[in-house]
């Protein structure tokens, strides 16, 4: 193994506390009332459909950054609110709370600790200046950071799992993918990756039974990014 | 100034030491009387006419580490000597001498001091691969690495520096290249960005009167990447 690369929203940063708390913030500027937790939750849920768009060649590629901002569009106006509520500029500074997710208490040090003997980067949906921002911000210490918009490509596609293989002179083998998605995991493994499973139970917030328990069967199943780092 | 990227062969590597001791090396195993200091710069002295074919679109975008290879077999031909002499793997093995060059001494320093308030990377026409064996066999934390290969254009193309400023969500004047060569800066400037002279007075070796003067005129002048940190 040479590399260990990380899906990221969910795996090495707590998406829906980061994204609450930004609502949170808009909602107080704003003077609205609502549910940080389920507005998160709601704008997550058109994470998945939004990408398959272009997946499938229904429309040419686009960073995440554009489609989130299409999506809170969505999440807004099922609300009944419109972007002339606010200000275009508004709304594109509480879609930057995706740029700005808090890391999980381990992701940092784990990382660090995989650098010494393998590279270590993401390999997530998000855009390169995202992931930039997010590394900067949370003290993630990737050693390479190859976003979506390099390859082009969206998981769970094969080409988003190859290019960066490709573009880091590596076989498909040499590296593991660690994720708390056992979707992203499988598609991974197609590809010729090896795969790691990494416990989130708070991903989808404090309550909801079963999640972060694995299914499958992984090369690796830990709780940690620390644990990983341990194993390997 | 949001980001200080870095030409990286000459300004924050020695290549001309490294290669000539990979080449020693090489020579040394396969019973060979060479002067790895010239050969070291014949091989150089392809790389500009090599990418210039890509530029000019005499041919398709090559990485460079294709290019580099290339190259090799040209100089070994002008000695006389061909690929059969000694097989793919071992010239394939000369060839990754460009991904662990010597850092010069204040590289690393002044490259951690300035990713405390910058975005810092390579802008180079290495290949990605190539930056990322440089950055952890010499101790380089860049926060970034898009390569060559990233862009698919060579300095000093336009496209080299506008499309890692799209990657990174900046525009071209919140970006400072750093570099010992007054070409790449001048291009750098005409492609909007600010542009930082570094002296290396050594990179073509010792003894080479009259290189590491700037003759330009540029937003900072300094001999070393640590004398940039501490003026920005």
């Amino acid at each position: 193994m040479q590399a260990v690369l990380f899906d990221v929203f969910g795996t090495v940063v707590d998406w829906r506390t980061g994204v609450a708390a930004a609502v949170r913030r808009f909602a107080g500027e704003h003077g609205l009332e609502l549910d940080a937790g389920a507005f998160a939750d709601a704008w997550r849920s058109r994470y998945v459909p939004a990408m398959r768009r272009v997946s499938t060649g229904e429309r040419p590629f686009a960073p995440l950054d554009v489609l989130h901002r299409e999506n809170l569009d969505g999440v807004l106006a099922d609300l009944g609110l419109g972007p002339g509520d606010f200000g275009p500029a508004a709304l594109d500074d509480l879609n930057r709370a995706w740029h700005f997710l808090p890391p999980w208490p381990d992701s940092a040090a784990g990382i660090t600790a995989l650098k010494r003997n393998y590279i270590v980067g993401p390999l997530s949906n998000g855009n390169t200046s995202l992931l930039l921002d997010m590394a900067k911000a949370g003290g993630l210490p990737w050693d390479v950071i190859l976003g979506s918009d390099v390859s082009m490509a969206y998981k769970p596609a094969m080409e988003a799992y190859l290019r960066p293989a490709a573009m880091l002179g590596l076989e498909p083998g040499e590296i593991m993918l660690a994720a708390a998605h056992e979707a992203d995991l499988a598609a991974a493994r197609e590809a010729g990756l090896a795969a790691a499973f990494i416990s989130r139970p708070l991903e989808r917030g404090p309550g909801i039974p079963g999640a972060g328990v694995a299914t499958g069967s992984w090369d690796l199943s830990v709780s940690s990014i620390t644990e990983l780092a341990d194993l390997m």
